[in-house]
């Protein structure tokens, strides 16, 4: 495997991962990039390129093994463990994260919740976790360390939330907050906002109209 | 401007586009390469390359006028006028997504709401929208044509949502369901889904933790 993969690849493996496990679950053994093309709405030359970062799964004509390919894909994305989140944030938005039930059987486990908010601590979220003080939250890391943080705290939070979980040496963010957090090279960070995602696509419909 | 800027360009400017109206409320007036590359995590090189598409707003040396890099990433975008959206499932998820306060400000109005659901059908949502059946979505967009969808279904029915959006003639289409849509070429998708976006952070964990 090289050892630079471009991020814009990486990205799309994922997609390409979820699809793969979905055609195993239908007994599918071998998979064209014709078909993973059409499925996932890019070409096929694009699946091809994007696969040949991981050398020469597919045999000419003959189609990539479905198995092979999901158990490559599920090591190189390292989905082949569990990953431990904390979450910061419990308002309406924090509460649904809190409560979304496709993260735990894709290896994603929610270890902590944390408000600053006095009336949310100390409550129940869900019937299993007790909201914490995100006072405590960088001493809670440090007893007791975690991969990944969710961030759905506001916008004028969000940046102390992020350093505290940086300084933590927390290496993963997830942000639902409408703003760019700032971190050092070495630490990831998605943001999830569904204004940035509408606003790339009205890009296209305005030159579709025109 | 050339008529095809690469989508991974496309992609970043709304990410532009917030934090140089933050810097216009804030009253800054001009900025560098190197400030908008420190604040968006990128190089200023990166920030360079990607505006050069749009003509040369930076003088060299002296920085990017705000006002006039906002105004054209504006119009750029799309984001001079209102679009109207319609959501499709009222669920948890969904009913986050209408009560969410962050579309209006921005532009997106959503203007109907549906579900398949009898008990959902015909109760308020937000005080202002009453929830229609899907049944009825095809016929209502007939006669009154909007922008975007937004599907918040579960994924064994986001493909047949997304089906009558498409011959409605919607152009872009937001999906929160766990799935690949599948659309004709010239309509936009994007996806907003938690579990893909920490697997493509957990690639870069599982490299650094090695």
């Amino acid at each position: 495997m090289p050892l630079e993969i471009p991020e814009v690849v990486i990205d799309r493996l994922p997609t390409y991962y979820r699809l793969l496990t979905n055609l195993q679950a239908r007994g599918v053994a071998v998979v064209s990039s014709q078909e993973l093309g059409e499925a996932l709405n890019v070409t096929p030359a694009q699946i091809r390129k994007d696969l040949s970062y991981f050398g020469r799964f597919g045999k000419q004509g003959r189609g990539y093994s479905v198995q092979r390919l999901t158990d490559e894909l599920r090591t190189i994305l390292g989905l082949d463990q569990r990953w431990r989140m904390v979450l910061i944030g419990v308002g309406r938005l924090g509460t649904a994260i809190a409560s979304y039930r496709g993260f735990e059987p894709q290896g994603f486990d929610i270890v902590g919740v944390y408000d600053v908010n006095p009336e949310a601590v100390g409550t129940e979220l869900g019937g299993e976790l007790v909201v914490r003080n995100v006072a405590d939250l960088a001493r809670d890391l440090a007893d007791d360390p975690v991969d990944i943080g969710i961030v759905a705290v506001p916008a004028g939070e969000a940046q102390a939330v992020v350093d505290v979980l940086v300084a933590a040496g927390i290496g993963a963010i997830l942000s639902y907050a409408p703003t760019a957090a700032q971190v050092p090279a070495g630490v990831e960070v998605r943001q999830i906002d569904p204004v940035l995602s509408l606003q790339g696509m009205t890009y296209h419909l305005r030159r579709r109209d025109a």
